[in-house]
């Protein structure tokens, strides 16, 4: 049943608790989060994720079945204070994740990474590349704020997303495990190929730590020529990827 | 000679005249743009960057001899409205670009790319892999804008960045080229790495443009499994000029 009450008060108690789900800790805490556009929601119900809530505009036209969904209508000014966006889709969504079933033999482990942008572009790459089982260590940036979500594409929802020590996943490891190390003994390059692969990726400042870097395989480089010091970590780690891939 | 007279107040003229650099137009208009931070300004030195001043704040700290460059002092409140960081550093130079004199043989051209980031992590993996001059189309970001900058990390200064015609480019260039296609036709991987290359990237929506797509000698595409539609612009990119590197 769609409730075509149309919510136009910043003030409403519902409203004030979904804003609440910007936070990181409410949606520690609730286990929740927001999804924005019609892209997103869509692989999110293609993909099983458990809808709690759509929240539409008056003049949204959603191209999935609203009917059977709980909705909620409210008017631009309130979509625009729930949006992270300057110009809201007119459409989002209260969801909580269900990991893909995927114990894929390629792992992508991430050891701190901080920046959003570079998290949810690793998430994609890892989607386009057969690497179907993320570990993300805690102190990594929430895979769950609007700009993690918004970059990875879709992506998140493909794919078996866990966080956990990144230690402890590699010694459990049944396959080659490697980090990405500016001091690696093994050159990309010259790394044969295998399909049970973990390949670690660290810190934007700090990269892989120290207990990591012990733990791994092989620590490995790619060849650089010209003045660049070092690429960037969604770039290293697509690239990699890419050697390894599926 | 150091004048350390200090500036403190917000509508000093010159220091009006330096907010407005923030603005493309502006940039456009002096040929100058800003850089913030010790290693841009090392860079940029470095680089034989022609740096017309430095500012700083009177607890910098400078690595650089800054007797050598014309400086301006000013007070902590004016650094933070100069500046386009939250915690500014502290410095900040004045600069206009010099490219590289180099007509290198592997060439990057980005026709219509939008996001800053992106085209700063381009700037930054085409250093690192020895694709030495860049073309940018007119409708592409600006190069010399504090995002830009910051994620190219100091590459901009190793490279020799020119706008122009991108099929001018193309028509002109002297070896394989190459645009990226969903509907590729050659998968990069079976595509033999040349020494003599032009790797053609387009706008993170339309991708590349039918006019340089009907120019270029290859139409790329880089497999994926998964579910993922496409790859970021800066990672496909990545990944390409990686399997061309010098």
């Amino acid at each position: 049943m769609v409730n075509k009450e149309i919510i136009s008060s910043k003030d409403n108690r519902k409203v004030k608790e979904l804003r609440k789900l910007h936070q990181r800790k409410y949606r520690k805490k609730t286990g929740q989060f927001l999804i924005e556009g019609e892209h997103l929601i869509e692989e999110a119900v293609r993909f099983k994720q458990e809808i709690h809530l759509i929240v539409l505009t008056e003049s949204a036209v959603p191209s999935f079945d609203v009917e059977t969904f709980e909705c909620m209508y409210v008017s631009d000014s309130v979509m625009k204070v729930l949006s992270s966006l300057e110009t809201p889709p007119g459409m989002l969504a209260v969801v909580s994740y269900i990991p893909a079933n995927d114990n894929g033999n390629r792992v992508l482990a991430l050891d701190g990474i901080q920046d959003p942008g570079n998290l949810g572009t690793l998430i994609r790459t890892a989607d386009a590349f057969g690497f179907s089982r993320l570990i993300l260590s805690e102190d990594t940036t929430d895979p769950f704020s609007d700009k993690v979500l918004r970059s990875a594409q879709g992506s998140t929802f493909h794919l078996n997303i866990q966080s956990g020590s990144i230690v402890d996943a590699v010694n459990a490891f049944d396959g080659l495990t490697i980090g990405t190390s500016l001091e690696g003994s093994v050159f990309l390059e010259e790394s044969t190929p295998e399909s049970h692969v973990m390949v670690v990726l660290g810190n934007e400042g700090q990269g892989v730590s120290s207990a990591v870097l012990n733990a791994v395989d092989q620590k490995v480089k790619i060849q650089m020529t010209g003045f660049s010091e070092s690429l960037n970590v969604a770039v290293a780690g697509s690239i990699i990827m890419h050697h390894f891939k599926a």
